[in-house]
């Protein structure tokens, strides 16, 4: 998979994609990156790739022709049709749907404002999807940018070591993750609950899919609606509601 | 505000908080960071900070040893009283009132775990707040905490040279920001709308507002939920419900 990144701050990636599960991805041939300054494409004596917005108002605007231009270039170097995304906190919010769905192109084109707004015309006919990473706002498309890569890029082929990671996570199957314990057993007087050492694989089993549906329940009810539940499931969920709700009114 | 962070990839923050607005809050001395190893505060030769989980299962398990004597060790440095907190996909999701909260705080923690669970006492015993990005599965922490520290060190004060900048926001009002356009008036023969260059600021302004409000009803109809509309901007909303509807029948 190629990701093409516009930016005005190519600096700020290196450190993040060439560490980890992202460098280890093109150690093995399944990713290649590509920072593209787009004030390159400037046309102006000033390298200017904002101006102010027509109708008054505070702060800047991205123009179109530098990013227009950068985009076409990248197409035409490249036999490929490629997703071109504008990251922007109006766009679509980005989830592990949307990751999986991107993780199936061969060639990306990620575009990062920094606290500007885009040209309409940017919007409107030359991207293919917007995304957002969140309700928050940050100061440049920068770090969505960095967060799209990396979760398309861990679920190419032969990235992660564990075939079975993936396939475990948080979110891939919509339920959040049961507790994790380790050593030592007792810390700081804090010991492992006994059913993690009892040895009995069922029980262990069991005990980490009521947490796994209890926490899910109590944290994120939302995630419970998207998913269809076992029928063992759905009877631990009731008992789940039953000895919370009680809990809770104590 | 002073952020700690803990992580075993320091090198990948660099490229980020020496860029831009972060570099700028550093300068005006609003915002100072400090990367801890906690591989640094292992006791054993080896200087492992996991290990295999009881109960045994696929991937291996942060020790709680490592992490709650560095945080120990930062919190003595310190006499203030620091929010810890744990990055990771089970957490509450990140938001922009999240972001206004952190901001008001002198001293944060993060904690960022690297394709493991964390032993769950450092869940339960250690941490003060647990923080999800999005529903999205990451390598690991650090990018939360790039995005974390970014949203929430931009509101400090000085750091934004407009303080118009953040006010207008998406998010902190909750409706998407309207369109917007700069030169050239005619770009590969797309124009700027002619209200933008009407001179008429009254009409430019509930142009703006319409359009902001017709973005976040097709967009994002969640947001609208969460905020009190005007008389007027709920007027323009049925006109905008009236004519959306009559175009997707279409």
């Amino acid at each position: 998979m190629k990701v093409d990144i516009l930016t005005l701050f190519p600096d700020m990636f290196t450190g993040v994609f060439e560490s980890s599960i992202l460098k280890r991805a093109q150690e093995v041939g399944a990713f290649k990156y590509n920072l593209v300054d787009f004030r390159d494409y400037t046309i102006d004596k000033h390298r200017k790739v904002d101006d102010y917005p027509y109708g008054g108002g505070a702060g800047m605007v991205l123009k179109p022709q530098p990013i227009f231009d950068a985009v076409d270039d990248l197409v035409q170097q490249d036999e490929s049709k490629p997703r071109i995304i504008l990251m922007c906190p109006q766009g679509e919010t980005f989830n592990q749907r949307k990751a999986e769905e991107l993780a199936q192109e061969d060639h990306l084109i990620l575009i990062c404002g920094h606290y500007e707004g885009y040209d309409e015309r940017i919007r409107e006919h030359l991207v293919t999807d917007e995304i957002s990473i969140g309700d928050y706002v940050l100061t440049g498309g920068e770090l969505g940018a960095m967060v799209v890569t990396d979760s398309i890029v861990r679920l190419q082929s032969d990235v992660l070591g564990n075939q079975d990671s993936a396939a475990h996570d948080s979110f891939s199957n919509q339920l959040l993750e049961h507790p994790h314990y380790t050593r030592p057993h007792n810390f700081r007087d804090m010991t492992v609950p006994e059913v993690l050492t009892s040895g009995n694989h069922q029980k262990i089993e069991d005990w980490r899919t009521y947490q796994s549906l209890k926490r899910t329940y109590i944290r994120r009810p939302d995630l419970l609606e998207q998913i269809t539940l076992s029928d063992e499931q759905q009877q631990m969920l009731e008992d789940i509601k039953v000895n919370h709700d009680v809990a809770t009114e104590g």
